[in-house]
């Protein structure tokens, strides 16, 4: 099932294209990341991802049990927390939802290899579902991923090139572009309707929490969550849309400079190898949704992260540090929140990063 | 949500007694493996774990998004494949299930803290639950046990006491049990109840599949999952229990031994750490049922499991090497195997053997 009226559309030139014509991983005219323009249609059926099918452009052909993660309530004294645990994916994060949809349109549109830059997680899920889709996947990632990271990737028959640091992959894998797919999941809009599907999941086994909170790197997660809460508000199936609480390290924080045109200082956070997105391509839309929905920004450093990933182990939740970056960030803030509910998003999994 | 009439039941020399009066990880009279004599009750209601509550003796009080796991349909040939990705626990192993129970027994019987021998699975997962319901957990496990699964026990909680072999383990966990609860899942009827629930899982999202290969350590998830279906049928909900194809590695084959009265020769297979049990304290329960559902025994050595192991990654399942043994010994067996529908239970997470 394919929508034929789906179209490349950049809301900065007006570039207007058939996404069936020709796949562009950022507008051909202007340069800016483009979205996609067809008919959303809610109406969930069946079982995890494949239950908001209506809602993508296309319908995934191959599952691998990605989406329909657990939704896990735990009071903290005013607050009530619900922890969404994105780690039980199938390759043990979000991005496969995105990946499963950036695969997907590869394989309808005859690709035979794939080619991405990542910091980890979007290497093992690329390389995951391009064997399934039986594409070839190579992954330009930075020689500090974790080595279990990177071990996977290549035991899931994905090639390794390593660079020094994640802006050079970002640039390193412009050279191996030709005629592979590039997935670059930090432009790609079918990642954004990916992580959508994590809101109406959050609304359909719960409804709407008061607050989200988020890890924001190239802000897909971000802006997935935030259209996705927006989306159901606008066909009137809910009334509000929960508070974005985005999270940042203290040493790659975009969003913060952007919005109060300096760099706050504070500890390193390097640990969160997950956020460090210098240069995040729509940060003119988070900068939009933030300040919309009234939502805050936190920055938190390795010792915050560090002492966060260690509670949520012994809460049960064996997350990475990326993910324990929002409960730092809770913590943090905890002390201005309301008595409300609270969403902390728990991104990626602790047993990718024994090493 | 307790049930008051629930018994400890000796099936080998009629002891009886109840759950809520005191534990025994088995009988006090004759040393047999107790089951647990009570009204089961299939009234699915809710999602995963705590759906089939009203089947257990006792309501959990805490979750962490076990069971539920997805099932994946992938064809072969004539052979309508169903993985059933048991890996995608919280904890990365089957074992949640019966963790779950188990442990939350052990909080409603007022005990302070938790002992276990374990291959590793069961040590993560006792030590997160432990944790979860605020135990103290002490984990007996061998020094062969992959790093990647000691490391995780460490990082959750739990105290370490290695030795020299699995057998080692289960002799001087005996001097750590004192007052503290002995999870015992080889013997506990527990796991065996949580088991039953994959079954449950299988047959309201599929129906009843004409095989189900299972790998055969201690044997709990064998039994629980014919009992699933076997109590299913007796209700009258299903009409047929699929045939139970168990796998064992040629290394340690207590099962074959017992049956053929010999030992099959074949390769070593120590990489499935997961199944070498050298004595099932419920064996004849192992024969029995094998025989009541004309099942069939397969054993597999390191090569299969190797092989197997990178064929389930290459699919897109990220699988420990015990559980590849499953796909190892359907590969062996597939030609004798009429057209036919064939759960592979996929125990663990390869993501916890990287190292």
């Amino acid at each position: 099932m394919i929508k034929k009226n789906a179209y490349w559309f950049c809301p900065k030139c007006g570039f207007k294209e058939s996404i069936w014509n020709k796949y562009y991983w950022r507008c051909p005219r202007c340069g800016n990341p483009l979205d996609i323009e067809y008919e959303k249609i809610f109406e969930p059926r069946g079982n995890r991802f494949l239950r908001y099918s209506s809602y993508y452009p296309f319908k995934p052909i191959k599952t691998r049990g990605e989406g329909g993660t657990p939704l896990i309530i735990d009071n903290d004294g005013r607050h009530k927390l619900l922890y969404k645990l994105e780690y039980l994916n199938p390759s043990g994060s979000f991005k496969d939802r995105g990946t499963l949809l950036s695969i997907t349109y590869a394989y309808l549109m005859n690709y035979k290899s794939v080619v991405e830059d990542t910091s980890g997680n979007t290497g093992i899920s690329v390389a995951l579902y391009s064997r399934v889709y039986g594409l070839e996947a190579t992954i330009v990632m930075p020689s500090y991923a974790p080595s279990g990271k990177k071990k996977l990737v290549k035991i899931l028959g994905g090639k390794i090139i390593e660079t020094p640091t994640r802006t050079d992959a970002s640039k390193i894998v412009l050279q191996y572009v030709k005629n592979s797919y590039y997935v670059a999941h930090i432009w790609n809009y079918l990642y954004i309707i990916g992580a959508s599907t994590i809101s109406f999941e959050i609304f359909e086994e719960y409804g709407v929490p008061d607050y989200i909170v988020i890890p924001v790197g190239s802000g897909g997660l971000f802006l997935g969550i935030v259209h996705g809460f927006e989306y159901l508000k606008n066909i009137g199936v809910i009334n509000k849309v929960p508070v974005p609480i985005a999270v940042q390290g203290y040493s790659v924080q975009p969003l913060y400079e952007k919005i109060y045109g300096v760099k706050k200082p504070g500890e390193e956070s390097d640990l969160a190898d997950g956020i460090l997105v210098a240069s995040p391509p729509r940060i003119n839309d988070l900068v939009y949704y933030l300040k919309k929905y009234r939502g805050k920004i936190v920055l938190v450093g390795n010792s915050d992260i560090r002492e966060a990933q260690k509670e949520l182990f012994q809460k049960g939740f064996m997350v990475e540090p990326t993910s324990a970056t929002v409960y730092a960030a809770y913590t943090k803030i905890k002390e201005e929140l309301p008595p409300s509910d609270i969403v902390l998003v728990l991104t990626g999994s602790g047993l990718k990063t024994l090493n």
